[in-house]
């Protein structure tokens, strides 16, 4: 089976300079992954002509398809093109259908065709246009041999438009000789990267299998890409070490690949035909945030008070003020009265709370910064759960954000303990 | 005045995977910028040894300042410190100091030590460990001649850290080589980048200093840089354009360099001593949130409400049915009684409220998705300003929160208008 060596190379000095994130990067691998091309690596340099050439040059030598991105416009600063036809010491060709594109692009747009728009209808020989749907900018079709050349606009919408409609039916017919590759990502939370490790260690992993493990605070992603000659035989790889991982991780895997918590409890909220309301105290409204970012939750989320202050705790949410003098407003009793003050006034079937100390101050011996409780309250009754977390003020905010949606998700799954 | 020629090396599969979009490469780029280091180079590759020495053998031989992210945790696929000690050939050396760190994190969330967590312990001959606040994995500093070879962990939050606690005091003691620098960002709300534009191409701007524009939806970063011999001379390079700048863009400069507008917001509130409450819905906690990541910001917020469902628009708020049905719950007077109805139930000298259409459904012919509508209460009165913004639902949602925000500030310099 043939390995692919397959890079990108994306050309913008708003990339290099920090004022852009590249997201073209994540979509254009993953778009790749999908065919079978896996990337060995991404460069990105400037708009300048002897950074692009010695990039240029050091991929061509060392990948078979080279797919780059970025300085393909009418703009002096668009050099891409050139640079590609002299690493590849070929002449610019003139294509008059690209030119055409471009006089008709300037004419229903209304502009006055400037004369360096039509200098985007050069292309490498041998190159194939690929027409851009939005823009002026071709893309680039270059099967040297090898590498594969390709080349987009950098425009994230430009950009998709071309790979979708022109470069992936390409890349699948071009394919066959490639091998097939599958992809999983197992999604966890609540159980830390040394923990998997262990588990993974006692696996037998075949080697045309990569695991990868990728915490984020309380969450640990688990990738596995699998490599064989065919789709279908990298998929068998796979499957028996994604079920063998799913028994010993058990309930703590809340999704698959992209897959998010707080969808997850969202589609587990509608399955069980159940309304939340929150209650937040140190997370400050983060919670509802999460949850809201999710199109159609206004389905099964009624809203959230933020109780900052004791007196909302008291007046909005009737927390009773006897225990906020007794136990604290950090603590298991003012938890799960939140959760039901904030049930009974949303009219909600489940009510969810947050109390702790996200700091960096206020903390003290017994409640030290980091301790969180979090309420859960239905009409059956309710029930807290105590964590001590670590970082910064972010940072705990984040993970009790993250331990209150999956605390949720344990109770939909098991609902509340028999008291 | 000798240039730096400076690379990013991003280690880590989950990046080439396109699971994760690199968010690193921006921030660290924007903060080497602001000490006069421009980067050349961005390049990822994967947790692979081969491909991870390759990279590094290439990138230390052609700069001067080489910064890693990615690969210095505990597990088997971190393999970060020791390909640097390979590609520099230094034996990695065990840092007590460090291994007790690591040892005392363990013990402080109650885990049992893995041997494998003392490995983060090691470093190449000559590195010197810059402790971790968060994690166990320290950062690291390496000043051969040259390169100065800079590893910090991939977690964004961890490597943020170490970044701001460790490496940029450092880099500016070490930077004395450069020449002097002289920077500072002015931060705007509402005023879009070409208009910035056009006011930066009336003014005469000296050649020793560099202009960067970096927009984040309705705000826009003016990055002002200047080189001289010294760094007294550079900030007098920068100070005059400065001045010109803020006379011209007046009240939408809203801080300086690392101001959040949610602190600046905040300092006006103490400084006015007013108290705040927030009455959310399509922003759906986010405002609430942003307010409560500053430390000390319970001085003057009480609270939110997140009236996502309408039921608690009336029922919490006191919005009346009747103007509900009459003009929707996204509209003027809506937006009013909600700012007002959460003033008067967190007891609270300002009421400030979000509704609007955060899509991708729900829109109409007449309240399209991203229209939204802001209210302000005091006791005199209040006032409502309408925004039409446009993006998909994140973006939304942090456009709106931008702008009630802003709407806030520029109330808290202005107040109410008479009515």
């Amino acid at each position: 089976m043939k390995l692919m060596r397959a890079e990108l190379l994306t050309v913008g000095s708003e990339l290099l300079s920090g004022a852009t994130i590249n997201t073209n990067a994540a979509y254009l691998s993953r778009r790749l992954a999908e065919v079978g091309i896996a990337c060995r690596r991404h460069t990105t340099v400037g708009d300048e002509r002897a950074s692009l050439l010695e990039a240029l040059q050091e991929a061509l030598g060392r990948v078979d398809v080279l797919l780059i991105t970025g300085g393909l416009g009418p703009t002096f600063d668009d050099i891409t093109m050139g640079a590609i036809a002299e690493a590849t010491r070929r002449p610019l060709i003139d294509h008059p259908a690209v030119a055409a594109a471009v006089r008709r692009f300037y004419a229903r747009h209304h502009r006055a065709l400037q004369r360096a728009a039509l200098r985007q209808a050069a292309l490498p020989r041998g190159g194939v246009p690929l027409p851009n749907p939005i823009g002026t900018a071709p893309g680039l079709w270059l099967p040297l041999d090898p590498p594969l050349v390709i080349a987009l606009p950098g425009v994230p919408a430009e950009m998709r438009a071309i790979m979708e409609r022109s470069v992936l039916p390409r890349l699948r017919r071009w394919r066959p000789a490639l091998g097939g590759l599958a992809g999983c990502t197992l999604r966890t939370v609540g159980v830390v990267e040394l923990q998997i490790q262990a588990i993974l260690q006692r696996l037998r992993i075949p080697s045309a299998v990569q695991v990868g493990l990728y915490p984020h605070l309380r969450m640990v992603d688990i990738r596995l890409t699998a490599r064989a000659s065919t789709h279908q035989e990298a998929h068998r790889l796979l499957a028996p070490l994604e079920r063998q991982l799913r028994r010993r991780l058990r309930e703590t895997v809340y999704g698959v690949d992209a897959d998010a918590l707080e969808a997850v409890v969202g589609r587990l909220l509608l399955a069980r035909h159940k309304t939340l309301a929150v209650a937040e105290s140190c997370t400050g409204g983060l919670v509802a945030d999460q949850l809201t970012d999710i199109p159609g939750s206004s389905r099964y989320l009624r809203g959230a008070v933020v109780a900052y202050h004791n007196d909302l705790k008291r007046g909005a949410l009737g927390v009773p003020a006897a225990q906020l003098l007794r136990h604290g407003a950090v603590s298991a009793p003012v938890a799960m009265s939140m959760a039901e003050g904030v049930r009974r006034i949303a009219c909600a079937a489940v009510g969810l709370s947050i109390t702790g100390v996200a700091g960096p101050s206020g903390g003290t011996a017994e409640k030290p910064v980091g301790l969180v409780y979090i309420g859960l309250a239905d009409r059956r009754g309710g029930r807290s759960v105590r964590a001590q977390l670590f970082g910064d003020r972010r940072s705990i905010k984040l993970q009790a954000a993250q331990t209150a949606l999956d605390s949720l998700r344990r109770y939909l799954l098991d609902g509340l303990p028999e008291r």
